[in-house]
């Protein structure tokens, strides 16, 4: 048993895999489910495990697949957004580029202690993060993401290019084929014996991108599940969950529902008093411009918390507004990253910092798909075997957490 | 002081309005602010009082209506549900119909003390209970519904047909205008000093119709702040709620996201062992197909309730299967009304009984919208005064639920 972050978890006896269906909202799986569209998902779910989970929050990209990796929520590991405003230094940074993870994690650990580890991602940005203790001086294990794989050397990422790309050419950057490169990533790794405990993290491209139900939608599901059905089919025992779901933000006419947040705050308190930070922000994501359920207000001179606090809740559209104190002590956030008053939207509200702040030409017209509020934190948790009932007893009726996702599949399946 | 549901009420000093303001998802409110459509709401948000509120569960119109007149929950009045599986007779029944109150309203026992109330509601079946002690064997006060206000006699309804109808014509049941004639009604018994405390419950027609941002949405929104803001201009004290949100419920071709529960349950049960009521069953309401995001299964034999439980909780887009003890404590119901097994909806998903007992003609191409499940509990709550701090740290760090409405505009406003 190896402890990580406070918890044991047993080394893999057989190979294991857990994916991130990145921005898999409950109702892509309900109807896929009704239509048939996810058969081996399905079988999971009956013969299998499945629970209606929690994410982290907030319901974004980063923290929540650092939270899945380390088995724990951002206030243990200190990713609480992809972006970041240092109070100290005044400069707005990205999270996964600039910070330190403040844990090990459950992949590096594994790996130091002899345990085959591979971990393939989607994008390149959430790599690096996830890769620590993996990749860098003396890698000990695979990390790669299907983005840069042409790049990949041995010496930094534990496997060649031409093993990491294997023979497929590179996706673009935002397609459904993103995702599936990651998952045909893994077949091969276990199809070559290269590994015996696999981290898969998808993209949401196609969820920010098309309602259940779109014809691109069914294509990406049938072709995950054909991916996972291989899977389980070369021996592994396999863990899904989201990490996060993805809700609709647009009005009747398809243009976005946006409360722009540092307008309100200026017209009320004045210009340059208040600085609003989207922590969805995403240099590399032009799907939903900046725009999600999750923004941190930081006050730049003597205004008090309380009044900001205040005026933002009673803003229609503002499902709550929170002192940091409270905001960390509900949701396990690090105060040192959180805001002054976080604010977090209603369900089918996108919050903004200012109009022209927000590139929202590059939906070409597209509905406003987001997340990062609460309405976005049910994710689906599957696992392909069916959870002892003794270990199911210490989350007693508590939904389990999607970072609880590798202690289900090493510690909780049926040998 | 008038002690009602275990709670101390101030009688009225001044005229007291309180709105229901059915289906008004916290969406439509914050497109309506960012865009000026409902100015007076927006400014007793500011100068008076807003809140993110919870709505009863499940987040239906009947509980919900009923909850709000008696300051407390199903678990006390027993209404929660429109339509009811009686476990004893075997007869599914509408609850509003058949059922009586088992708590006094607010309304009612102001009425008694002496005070002059009023109620109008949309729709006729919610105003016989809604009159409950207020109609009927000598009249106490006024109420009456738009959608037979024509019918209305002093002896049964405290009010002349002539002046209920108030010189208009009578709206359609399926439309925005019966709303509106609700608040007209309520100008008028202000404007013709006929009651100090006065309930107006509207309808969501428009809210299952039609998205934020639609026409006809903003239209409605512009119309109803109109009349809101004559009531304060009359010397109202003015408090508005939901008895629920709204979500779309359609997959990206228009068709409805649903789960046929019972069609799943005989497939892995066999016919006839369980009974699934969807208690948004409506006969006079066609927009939403009697679906949406709760239901409640009852097993007709000795199949162990746990397993129904079991099998339900592992279907993708079911948010929560409860049996009825949890599902009781959790959302304060009244246990004899309870199935045996609870259903609550993942967002974005409807659960029906089978195909053939929902005519989904009926909604005519229109996107399902509707409601029920946790993700249309998120309801505003205003008041068009301050609430005084005192009064408000009894709530502590809880939202309100819609059903302290009264409670904070007849206790809480700054006199």
């Amino acid at each position: 048993m190896l402890k990580i972050n406070g918890r044991a978890y047993r080394k893999p006896t057989s190979p294991v895999v857990v994916i991130c269906y990145d921005g898999c909202d409950p109702s892509y799986l309900a109807d896929a489910f009704a239509r048939r569209l996810s058969p081996t998902l399905a079988r999971m779910a009956e013969g299998g495990y499945y629970a209606s989970g929690l994410a982290a929050m907030p319901s974004f990209t980063n923290p929540n697949n650092i939270s899945i990796v380390c088995g724990a929520p951002p206030s243990v590991h200190g990713i609480s957004g992809n972006y970041w405003f240092d109070r100290e230094t005044g400069a707005e940074v990205m999270m996964t580029d600039e910070v330190t993870l403040e844990a090990p994690t459950i992949l590096a650990t594994m790996a130091a202690a002899g345990v085959r580890v591979a971990a393939v991602t989607a994008k390149d940005k959430l790599r690096k993060a996830l890769a620590t203790g993996l990749n860098g001086s003396g890698p000990r294990g695979i990390a790669f993401s299907a983005q840069k794989a042409y790049e990949c050397t041995v010496e930094t990422n534990g496997i060649s290019a031409e093993e990491a790309m294997g023979g497929a050419t590179l996706p673009d950057q935002y397609s459904a084929e993103l995702s599936l490169f990651v998952l045909d990533a893994g077949v091969r790794l276990l199809e070559s014996d290269a590994a015996d405990l696999i981290y898969l993290s998808l993209s949401d491209f196609v969820q920010h991108a098309y309602a259940p139900g779109a014809a691109e939608s069914d294509d990406f599901i049938r072709q995950v599940d054909a991916r996972v059905a291989r899977l389980i089919e070369l021996g592994a025992t396999v863990g899904v969950v989201a990490d996060h779901g993805m809700t609709d933000l647009s009005l009747a006419d398809g243009t976005p529902n946006i409360l722009y947040v540092a307008e309100l705050l200026d017209t009320r308190f004045g210009v340059g008093r208040t600085r609003v930070i989207c922590p969805i922000t995403d240099p590399f994501v032009r799907h939903h411009g900046a725009l999600g359920g999750f923004v941190r207000i930081h006050v730049l001179d003597d205004l008090p918390h309380e009044e900001v606090r205040d005026f933002a809740s009673a803003i229609p559209g503002i499902h709550m507004a929170l002192l940091r104190d409270e905001a960390c002590r509900l949701f396990d956030l690090p105060p040192a990253r959180e805001g002054d008053v976080t604010l977090v939207a209603a369900k089918g509200v996108a919050l903004g910092v200012r109009r022209s702040w927000h590139n929202i030409d590059e939906l070409a017209g597209a509905r406003l798909r987001s997340h990062g509020s609460l309405a976005e934190r049910d994710v689906p948790f599957i696992v392909s075997k069916p959870i002892r009932p003794e270990f199911l007893e210490q989350y007693g009726e508590k939904a389990p957490y999607n970072f609880d996702v590798f202690h289900f599949v090493l510690n909780g399946t049926v040998a």
